[in-house]
């Protein structure tokens, strides 16, 4: 799926994540095996100290493995994740958030990915998550 | 700390777990080890097909393990989760949230603990989740 | 599968699990959902410090795994890891090991389940491990 | 450290992983945030099927971060593993295994890396693995 088809395909089932301004969550490249999703910064987001909370986190680097599953098998909305492990390494301070998903195995059944977490504008990764779905009908 | 306790300390660090019609997130059991927490069930928690979103999940989880934690060294606010890993098991429908928390290990400078979530009403558990927080000053 | 049926299956796929002066890996206790898998204590598996090693552990709570999918499944010896995550908590020391492993989930293509590791006559917890296994043809 | 002075404090903290023939697990690149360490094939590393077992890849893994972490703050014995979780990808046949090791954060209390494991001549991953390592007196 190209990403314009995966954003259409997106507004329609989580409408919920556009909203008047248009959609939060955006997908700014994707090639074979690896897409890059960016989540617009949002002050409901902060936790105390000022950071990203770490649900936050979590929901974008999923979101990310389900586009990239998505991109390599098609529309299958209820593609399910079964695991999701995630590493908390650095404070993300109120901006965008980067999501670098790579897919390590694209199985019959079951797709294996990491997903690399950056702070808009800082170097370190924030946050390291590895992730499983289970594809219907494999 | 007490249940009241943890809810006074909670409601101020988190004052958007509570709305106008009270406490979304509610401490119904505490012994030493374990702690029980209810999230209400909110329309905007639900994802495509009816079900509880995995971000949701993950959240409770990540907060049961912090009410246990503090529950045990005090009002840290700055204790932070370093590890969360989740399996899902099944689709939670549309209704109350429980996590059950049990500390694993409670050292200087890192807690383990085990989240089992439940939909009310059911049996079968809908997830399994291990948690790490870090301890500040450790 | 009975525990006198694991243990002949096991001692014909795993040979290597048995040496001159029996089964290394023993079935203590085997109810629905539940198995208690005892290794022996064997100088091997020792690490600087006293304590058994890592993939020692990782081992036996694996091994544990597969005993308790087998049993409720049938002798399928293709069944595969497909996910384990593990927290070390306490060091062991040269002593047997004891796994308690429990069915989280047994689904048509995926088992779920967690193991509590211990030092045979110690009651805290050394490891806690959480592991998923592939059902071929499911 | 440099490579030899790793290899000199391995020898000698872990004498059972040089046997007469040599050491069985060697640091083939090192620099800075990243090792590469190669097990040598053996014999008794298989499992039913002709794969090398799991413990045999997680213990690679394990072994590969604690190469890196040594690498970068010196040789500290005691540094333990807190948290290792591994994805299963594919089957490694009877060949040398290679581990290559990432540094993804180095706290004063907690160094996080992930571990990327071939089997020598084949391109695919097999394992994937994420690892947090205690350092102590941090």
């Amino acid at each position: 799926m190209s990403i314009d088809a995966l954003h259409g395909f997106l507004d329609e089932v989580f409408p919920q994540l556009s909203d008047g301004g248009g959609r939060q969550v955006v997908i700014e490249a994707l090639t074979p095996g690896q897409v890059r999703v960016r989540q617009r910064y949002a002050e409901r987001s902060l936790r105390p100290g000022g950071t990203i909370s770490g649900p936050t986190m979590m929901g974008l680097a999923d979101h990310a493995m389900y586009v990239l599953v998505l991109a390599h098998i098609g529309p299958e909305a209820l593609t399910v994740t079964t695991n999701l492990s995630i590493n908390f390494m650095r404070k993300p301070g109120p901006a965008d958030l980067l999501a670098d998903a790579r897919l390590l195995k694209l199985g019959k059944r079951l797709a294996v990915g990491d997903i690399s977490l950056y702070s808009d504008g800082a170097d370190e990764m924030v946050a390291h998550v590895t992730c499983t779905y289970s594809i219907p009908g494999g």
